[in-house]
């Protein structure tokens, strides 16, 4: 068995764990698969309010499990199976939740790590935090809609920086080039990750969906989607939330969603 | 009469001023007409060169008049009149306002705030300001156009922690991401914006209003603009502004556009 | 005759110099026409793997050689060709380069300096560089093709204050903007670039011309492009490069790519 990704449920929270720690949490096939089927159920699992996104032991993810590869990736449709099916896969599932998704980084952020990194809404890192995709180490360019995720991600130049030249950068500097919304130390990170969420977790549940919704909708087609956007988009208007939300606030009260 | 916004004309310059300083300059649905009926105006004025937008009393905007939201919120063809007819009415004029705008911004600037200074050209700020959007604390999602809006100004990652955290962000942070060209004390804020606004007061004006148009349309369609776009571009040929601009230089003397 | 582009190739290295240091290498129409030629030729060249794009003299280039424009500029049909021709035949060679490009920027990088320097994958300065298009100054706007190029590379809010403002911005603040990797000494300027370039030459040369060929791609027509860019994206598979990489990281050796 070559490494998972667990799931702990606590309250209106869920953990998800990038889990082989041997390998500093690289993803194997079995892993992508997993992660697909998790963020799949997460989407859908009712009263979930926030998903924290972690590595095991110290990183967060060092890249693909290099070890399997001689398996697949020297015949185009193997390799196009891995990139394609597995790997978009996974990413796309954990891009297609309606739930926010905080990545708790530390440690090796590379390749993989770096893409499933770019998939979540908010990004916090410890300093000890490493980042790259230096593939061209290993003899190959990144696959087209993982390039495009990071590139939106990280910026245009950065990504040509750790394609190109196969940059290793630290959470200061991605902090700085806007990846990053906060570093902190590795010892606080777990608590600042947990007190954010449990912040968010107080936050209109409805509206953060809707937000993610259209956001997803503006990455992939662009302002060519508002007039398809506007439509239905203030069906929300006599909802219990929408309602709670105005009256707290006149009230003078903090607003409970339940 | 709830709230105002003020024009004051100084030659070349002109100075709009959002005025509800009981509720730190919160745009009622009145404010908002009033907004789209200031710009579409100064479009049109001769001889104006630039626009310094800012708020009453040491606040830039708190977001919404949220005490008339009971009237209109709650019912699907109001919300959207509000939101598509008020609301981006008044966004809409400032971004299609060809004369440079400059956003002053001390104190609040939330969510309503964050949107009308998104639409400005340059963006000054006092270290008293604070950015936001926690709409998600009063139960409802940002409209599509104007998140559209948003993500692009203040970026994707910001924009995500604004409207799923409800996180305030302070002005050392929003010149880090990229969406202030300046932080000053509160006490030089007046004074830099005007001495700014005079030094673009002697620059081409005809230049501006061409590289504002462009950008527009670069920003509504993207590159795909770019064959329409180059078709007129250079009927400025033998304008007395170009011509005034190169033999300025070839005399080694400053330009004069009158 | 009015200035040169320089090529001097070193192995896997290629040096490409703006020269017309009289002029702070001001780019005449020559200049623009023999910098499309170079970079059509450098493209080809078998065994080149990094381009360092560097100006003579301390500087990197000023903008336009001016002294030429009372020939052309104030008739539409030739100012036009100018723009078209002269120098978006320049700039879109640099852009449809394969091979990784660098620039080495000190001193000024202005108007069609900095359109250059838009145009390459990485970007280091020194602490003398200062960056700006101040064209308001010499009466025009920034043409359509050149403007979309620059608004990319340094951001919105920075295109508008060079072109809107005339603003002139130094290395520290490109570096905080996203526009720079790395500034450094003007004295180590020459070293670091160096020093990077070889450092790329080392990594696998086909993975490099996929990448840019697919960020290319995506910058030009955006995630439309995708469908389009998985079709052929795996047919590497069976590459000697690809299997050199993957076998050297087994064997726990550097991979060399012939």
């Amino acid at each position: 068995m070559s490494g998972l990704v667990d799931l702990q449920r606590d309250g209106a929270l869920a953990f998800v764990t990038l889990a082989q720690p041997a390998k500093f949490n690289a993803m194997s096939r079995a892993m992508w698969r997993q992660l697909r089927e998790l963020f799949l159920a997460l989407h859908a699992q009712p009263g979930l309010r926030v998903i924290v996104l972690q590595g095991q032991g110290g990183h967060f993810c060092a890249g693909g499990d290099i070890a399997e590869y001689t398996d697949f990736r020297f015949e185009p449709e193997g390799l196009r199976a891995f990139h394609e099916g597995d790997v978009w896969g996974g990413l796309s599932a954990v891009l297609d939740c309606d739930v926010p998704v905080i990545a708790a980084i530390e440690g090796h952020c590379m390749g993989a790590g770096l893409e499933i990194a770019s998939c979540c809404d908010l990004r916090l890192a410890a300093t000890s935090a490493r980042f790259g995709a230096p593939i061209a180490k290993l003899g190959f360019p990144m696959a087209p809609r993982e390039a495009a995720l990071v590139a939106r991600a990280v910026g245009e130049l950065t990504a040509r920086e750790m394609l190109l030249a196969a940059r290793v950068l630290d959470a200061p500097t991605l902090l700085a080039r806007g990846f990053l919304n906060e570093v902190c130390t590795d010892h606080e990170l777990a608590a600042t990750c947990l007190a954010l969420a449990q912040r968010m977790a107080q936050l209109a549940p409805e509206a953060a969906r809707m937000n993610k919704r259209m956001l997803r909708q503006l990455q992939q087609q662009g302002p060519v989607a508002l007039p398809q956007l506007v439509e239905g988009a203030y069906d929300y208007a006599d909802s219990a939330e929408h309602r709670e939300g105005v009256a707290a606030f006149m009230a003078k009260r903090p607003a409970v969603f339940l």
